[in-house]
Order: C-alpha cells, then sequence, then structure tokens
C-alpha cells in the first residue's frame, strides 16, 4: 500500500441508515434583499420536505447575488453565531426532521472571507462546514473573466461528513456540488462534469446552483440546470435556468449494481500503473 | 515530489515539429471479409490523406467484425511480419508520408490474444504497438454481456509516443482512443468520457469507431460516433453512425490558451491532498 501520512482515517461503515430516499435540489432565485433570500430559502425547503425530501440541497451563495462586490456585504460570522442564513437552516433542519446541505454563503472570520458550505443534520446541529477549496478563477477574453481568489481565502480541508442519507463528500456514495456556473462555463462543462464524475466513481452527483435572474444588470449570468447524476452517468433529474425544486429519488442499491455491471474497480491495472502526485509533498 | 520508481522518465520536449495539422477519423464499415477490410482501409487513407491529413486514426478491431468469436480467426502475428493489415499501414504510412493511429487488430502471438494498436510514422515504421490494457468486460442483464477476458490477454505497458505530429498516449497533446463501444455504452458514456478526459486534462482527444453494419446478426451493436474533441471537451468534429471520415485540424496552440483561461495546473491544492492510490505497490 502507497499509504502516505495524509491519508484520513477510514470513517464508519456502513455509510447510510436509508439506502433508498429523496433528495431536493432547490434552484432558488435570488435577489439583493438578503432576509427575503433567507425567508424564501425557508419556504422552498418546508415545500421540499412536504413532498418528501430527506436531503434538500442549496445553490452556491443563495443569501445574496454573486458578484464579488456583494461578498463581504453579505457574509456571516458562523463561528460566532452571528449567522441568520445558517440559524435558519438548523431551525428547519430539525423541524423537518432532515438533512440540508446548505449551498454555501459568504463567511467571514477574522477578517477573512470564505465561501462556506454548511451541512445540517436532522437535530438542526452543524455536522461540517466546508470552506471551498478551488476558487474559481477563469479569464476568458471577450467573454469572461472572474477572479475569486482576488476576494476570497480558499478553505484548507476537504469535507467527507457522514449523515442520515450516506457518506457524502469524496469516496463515498453521493457527492453533493452546490455551484454557481455562468453562462460560458456553464455551456461548456457543468453537465459534462458532474456527469463524468458520477460515471468515473460509479455513485451518484448532485448539483444545486441558482437560478438565473431574468432582469439581472450582473456579467455573471448563472447557468442553473440544477441536477441529480446516477452512477452511470444518467441524468435522473434535471432543470432548466428559471426557479425550480428539482426532485428525484437515490436508491444506493444501484451503485452496487453498475459496480456489477462495469467492473471499474476490478478492472485497474494497479500492477502497471499507479497514481502519482507530481505535485506532492513527499511520503511520511 | 512523491516520486516512486514505476514513473517513466520524461520523453524530450518540446513535443511536436507542426503545432497546427489535420486529422482524419476513418470509421470505417467492416465486413466478414479480410481482404477486403484491408483494401478498403488503404483507399479511405489515401483519401483522407489527399484531402491534407497528416494524422490518420482507425477504428478499434477493423479488419474483422467485432466478436469474440472473430479474434482469433482473424487475427496476426505482427512480430513475426505475417500481418497483411499492418503491412498495409506500413506501405500506405510511407506512400502518403503521413502518421497513422492504426486502430487496432486482433494480434496473435505464442498462442495468445491481444487487441493491439500499430502507430506507423511517415517512414513506414512501427513507432509504437500498444496492446489494450483495460479488456472490455460489461454485463447488464437484458441488456448486453461482452467479456473479452474471457478470450484476449491484456497488455503490459501504458504507450507513449513521440510523432511527427506530437505526443500521443498519455500525458501528452492528443490521447487518440480507437474504440467500439456499443449501443449501451455508447449512448451513456462514449461523448461524455471523451468529453470529460479531454476538459479534465486540458488536451485533445480523438476517438475512432468502425461503422454500424446495417444487417448485422451480432447483438454487439457498434455505436460509431468517432469524435475530435478540443481542450475544453468542445466537440470540434464527429458523425454519426454510418461510414464517414471524420476531419478536423488540431491547433496545439489551443491548449497554452485554454490553460490561460482556466488555470487548473495552478489551482490544484497539493497543499490539501495529494493522489494516493491503495491498490499501488509500496513506493521503492
Amino acid at each position: 500500500m502507497a499509504s502516505h501520512g495524509r491519508i484520513p482515517p477510514p470513517l464508519p461503515l456502513p455509510h447510510a441508515n436509508v439506502r433508498k430516499f429523496k433528495i431536493a435540489l432547490c434552484q432558488l432565485m435570488v435577489t439583493s434583499d438578503k432576509e427575503r433570500n433567507i425567508n424564501h430559502a425557508r419556504v422552498r425547503i418546508e415545500d421540499a420536505a412536504a413532498k418528501g425530501a430527506k436531503l434538500v440541497v442549496l445553490p452556491e451563495i443563495w443569501n445574496c447575488p454573486l458578484s464579488l462586490e456583494n461578498l463581504s456585504k453579505y457574509a456571516e460570522d458562523i463561528d460566532a453565531e452571528e449567522a441568520p442564513s445558517i440559524s435558519m437552516l438548523s431551525e428547519v433542519a430539525a423541524q423537518q426532521n432532515i438533512t440540508i446541505i446548505g449551498g454555501s454563503i459568504p463567511e467571514k472570520t477574522n477578517g477573512r472571507l470564505f465561501n462556506t458550505c454548511c451541512v445540517l443534520g436532522p437535530d438542526g446541529k452543524i455536522k461540517a462546514k466546508h470552506r471551498k477549496l478551488h476558487l474559481f478563477d477563469v479569464d476568458i477574453i471577450g467573454d469572461i473573466t472572474f477572479r475569486e481568489s482576488d476576494i476570497l481565502k480558499a478553505g484548507g480541508e476537504p469535507t467527507v461528513v457522514d449523515t442520515d442519507v450516506g457518506r457524502i463528500g469524496i469516496d463515498v456514495d453521493l457527492i453533493c456540488y452546490p455551484g454557481a456556473f455562468n453562462l460560458s462555463t456553464g455551456q461548456l462543462l457543468w453537465e459534462m462534469m458532474q456527469r463524468s464524475r458520477a460515471a468515473d466513481n460509479q455513485l451518484f452527483v448532485a448539483t444545486c446552483s441558482p437560478a438565473r435572474e431574468p432582469n439581472t444588470m450582473s456579467d455573471y449570468i448563472i447557468w442553473g440546470h440544477s441536477t441529480l447524476v446516477g452512477p452511470f452517468g444518467d441524468i435522473i433529474a434535471t432543470t432548466g435556468h428559471q426557479m425550480a425544486t428539482v426532485l428525484g429519488e437515490i436508491d444506493y442499491s444501484i451503485i452496487q449494481t453498475r459496480r456489477e455491471n462495469l467492473p471499474l474497480e476490478i478492472q485497474r491495472r494497479a500492477d502497471i500503473y499507479e497514481l502519482v502526485d507530481v505535485q506532492g509533498k513527499p511520503p511520511g
């Protein structure tokens, strides 16, 4: 085993208490009114729970319009519990007895800004807090330039969390990706990336985007298309760019079936190649 | 550097003599007549060269209909130079002064069968011989069952080859994938896989399939759709399932542009994670 110091210890198995459940991706319409955004999100989550969703996913940056200028203005200090957006998520998770992937909101702490996703359990507690690792920088002349890294600080750790509805994160049952792609990268990459991650790893992928604001003055036009993808890269449920709640069923038993259909793990040729991390630190 | 013993030494740079050239993907119609298949392939390659192609790619298993039963019957012993399919490729490469990725043919050697791709240079010589590493086994009840590993032996080495038209293989300018997907995996995975490999690695991907035989009695219905993909996962040229030659231009300068547009390599967080090969052998 090429085991280095930084491999996280395995979490206890089996992952999930339930093997089959409904997921809802709330493609919220975001306005410049933060309180309205929070109230609206609550209504959509309650509605999804009423329709049977046990896991609800919110979009990237759902409490303010996505622009670099807004991030600081709408940010919350989650650790200091001065966080109305996260307090609402906590309340509604407990009231509805569901798990929430809280999309992301700008987080302010000690003068630094992060793009942060909280995961809340049915007890209302924060089970995980993920700070975006890979800030989005794009520069296509005549098309789009957007540099999160000018404003935000990147997080320091990947996140894997065992919830009532499975292990979510990396090397898991389900990858949840609250994302706010734009027209350029959305058209090119959004669907393909999530389908290929699902098919490569033979697991479920759920993405949740904000809805597109029809009268936006921003150069950053949201792509939308929140989608649930199955372990063959198959699209289970999706939508356009309008406000919508995407409801789909996750049946973890399909993961096992697909891994039997196409036994990629067995077919790996560990005798011939290994993953080599040319940027990695030395072992030990 | 997490450098293990099995990292191949770097090949000399720069990769290619030319930065911009035409590529042709010959989606051949394959019959049960081997001599006819060889003659037909020659005509299509000559035609592609006449249209300006400097690199011509043939499909996986182009000298016989794809069925496990046929492979042994149509196989050639390439090392023993009893290989009419490869001899033809060698001749036409030299005559036309082009590079050929010779799709694949069944190779017989010392009683073993491989699925083998020869790369021929403009001098007519075999520059590389790649034996398929990942044999295709699929088992979807009520849909398709196909097990190459029952019949074929897998190759033992990855292949990277410096040609007159760039470095082809892995960690390269261009990944060439002669493949014969079927209706099931074709619909699900063919386009997505090549687009995601191109976008993830920000390079060109070229796939070449046999054409679909309209009156085939085989359970294995060929998908077709030979495609050239650019470094954003963009489809540059493609086709349906009929016989066709797909012609497209490769401009290696686009690789650099795309890597500036979306600087994925720089955005890697080598401080947080490294690739860990859980199946790999111990270092050293």
